[in-house]
């Protein structure tokens, strides 16, 4: 850690003097922020890894502890809301390090003037949720801010899990010959909060992903496959995940665009709203990263969850083109996937 | 937990139809949304205690687990600002249960329209607390609101820590005969953010106490005080403190107002605006329970640490009057000390 506390700010004040709703996104501007701001100035090699919660080692093994603030808008979505929402992404960020997750903490940031029902309603949701996951909400914080200076509620959740076996979870992990595989179909839940908050109307309605991973993940390793990595889908979706992984493993992905499993109401609601659904955020979908021999064997254990249902191995890793993301199409011409640039999807968890 | 959602919400609509600021103060209200609300829907055992943070017992032994949001208004303040404030805030809350703390993580909300330079300001801030409280930011989450949803910045801070002795240090381990000890004067942080907001001037710059009290208590259980509780006196002052405590343990705690620490600065301040400097907040300042025996020891303990300066013994546990807190003054005069009822200082942290 630096001696001398730096008074200049690392990003150059000429190029962005103030914060804009892309530094919540999840890409390349949100990366900008973690590499040259959070990354110096709270330096250690936890917080390095990147991944999706810390790991640290006690006298009895194991520990992953990791946070997520929600700010998802309407508060109330097809298929979740942000109560749900915050305890299943702390879950599955747990999750994605191979952890059970076991304690989660809620911090409340209510607005002066926030119907108590809709509270209740949403305490409600996390307590089903926390419930459903096995995990107990033992610690809490309240705070109220001036009408006008919040919306509705912010909710903080952290959690503590346990880590049961010895193997690294973790994009340092990933090695060329490891087999991709995605847990569902992509970009349901971002399509359905930005269904509700343009009124859009579908023939069905549009229900978001939201769900807990950590029993899918539960599984794989009780299946003895042998888990590289593991990711969920969130902001910047499945694009920005593959590529911050390439980048941490310092290997090549490569995707095959006919696995990749979409369904007809999100992609229809792409093409309307002129999204990619490769950078639509999901929250309740992983990507994992196991060696080739194990992949068939994964994804049967995915397809008997009912997490993983449309489970379906979309490409692989190489040693070539070091760092890069492509993706091969129909015609069998490959594109280069690149990070979510700017905002996409503005609070969407 | 109820196997049915129960849909009716338990503060009456009549009553409290909105989340009002005073829902936030740490007083009445926000005791009543904790025990209305949060308990009856979270429940479990660690949450029922209702300490600072939660115990929970691993293979290798016991740790802490705590949560604390920031919302503090302004940004800046004498002695301060909300990067240390919220590393402080739940180092202490650790240092509370008698943990170590050890590892932290930080979820970042952030306005869009913030200065980056400001948010730089912050992150420094937060870099030096933790480095000089022995903890590392492990883990993290930003998350961007659009202009008027949110104040500048919000902090959330969660925090792990170490139990390295058998010690219960809980309020339920208050007993009659106990020595009511605090570390310090009261009143500065709530004060110093007072006097910043309102534009009052004193003849010398009131600074916040804002400090981390994790030596404090190490240097105590060091020495071999057997601390029966330790709770750290910020929203609702030290007159809410003790009332919590008392009523959680089942017995009443009486103070003497002539040996309560007070500074002359703090003391004007609060007859200039008329409030009680037994509710105002403090932000490293604790109270600590401990056997009458041990008393003046823990005194020593204090008076040697840089925290704890100005500490005094200001009360006892006894068995009568079970959970009341009453305060003699100047004149002999014996007066009822009640919960802080509404909000006294909004956004004090």
């Amino acid at each position: 850690m630096p001696e001398q506390p730096n008074l200049v700010c690392p990003i150059p004040i000429k190029d962005y003097p103030k914060v804009v709703l892309a530094h919540g996104g999840g890409g390349s501007f949100t990366h900008d922020l973690i590499e040259k701001m959070f990354l110096p100035a709270f330096e250690n090699p936890t917080l390095s890894r990147l991944h999706d919660g810390a790991v640290f080692t006690t006298d009895s093994g194991r520990m992953a502890f990791s946070t997520d603030s929600h700010v998802v808008s309407p508060l109330f979505f097809p298929g979740g809301d942000i109560g749900s929402l915050s305890v299943y992404g702390t879950v599955n960020d747990l999750a994605m390090c191979g952890a059970r997750p076991q304690y989660l903490s809620a911090g409340f940031i209510l607005e002066e003037g926030l119907p108590m029902e809709t509270l209740w309603k949403i305490i409600q949701s996390m307590s089903r949720a926390a419930q459903e996951t096995g995990c107990q909400i033992v610690t809490g914080d309240t705070k109220v801010v001036d009408k006008g200076k919040g919306d509705g509620v912010f909710i903080n959740t952290s959690g503590v899990g346990i880590i049961e076996h010895d193997r690294n979870i973790d994009p340092t992990e990933v090695h060329p010959g490891d087999a991709v595989l995605v847990s569902g179909d992509i970009g349901r839940h971002g399509m359905a909060v930005m269904a509700v908050r343009e009124g859009i109307e579908f023939e069905t309605t549009l229900q978001s992903d939201c769900a807990s991973l950590a029993e899918l993940v539960q599984d794989l390793l009780k299946a003895n496959v042998p888990v590289h990595c593991l990711r969920d889908l969130t902001r910047g979706g499945l694009a920005t995940a593959m590529v911050e992984i390439a980048q941490t493993s310092g290997y090549s992905i490569h995707l095959d665009e006919n696995w990749i499993p979409l369904c007809r109401e999100v992609s229809s609601a792409c093409e309307l709203l002129g999204l990619d659904p490769l950078y639509v955020a999901n929250e309740g979908r992983l990507a994992a990263f196991v060696p080739s021999a194990y992949a068939e064997r994964a994804l049967q254990v995915m397809h008997a969850s009912p997490q993983g249902e449309s489970a379906s191995i979309i490409g692989r890793v190489a040693k070539e083109e070091a760092g890069l993301v492509t993706m091969t199409n129909d015609l069998g011409t490959s594109r280069l996937i690149t990070r979510l640039s700017g905002e996409q999807l503005p609070r969407i968890c």
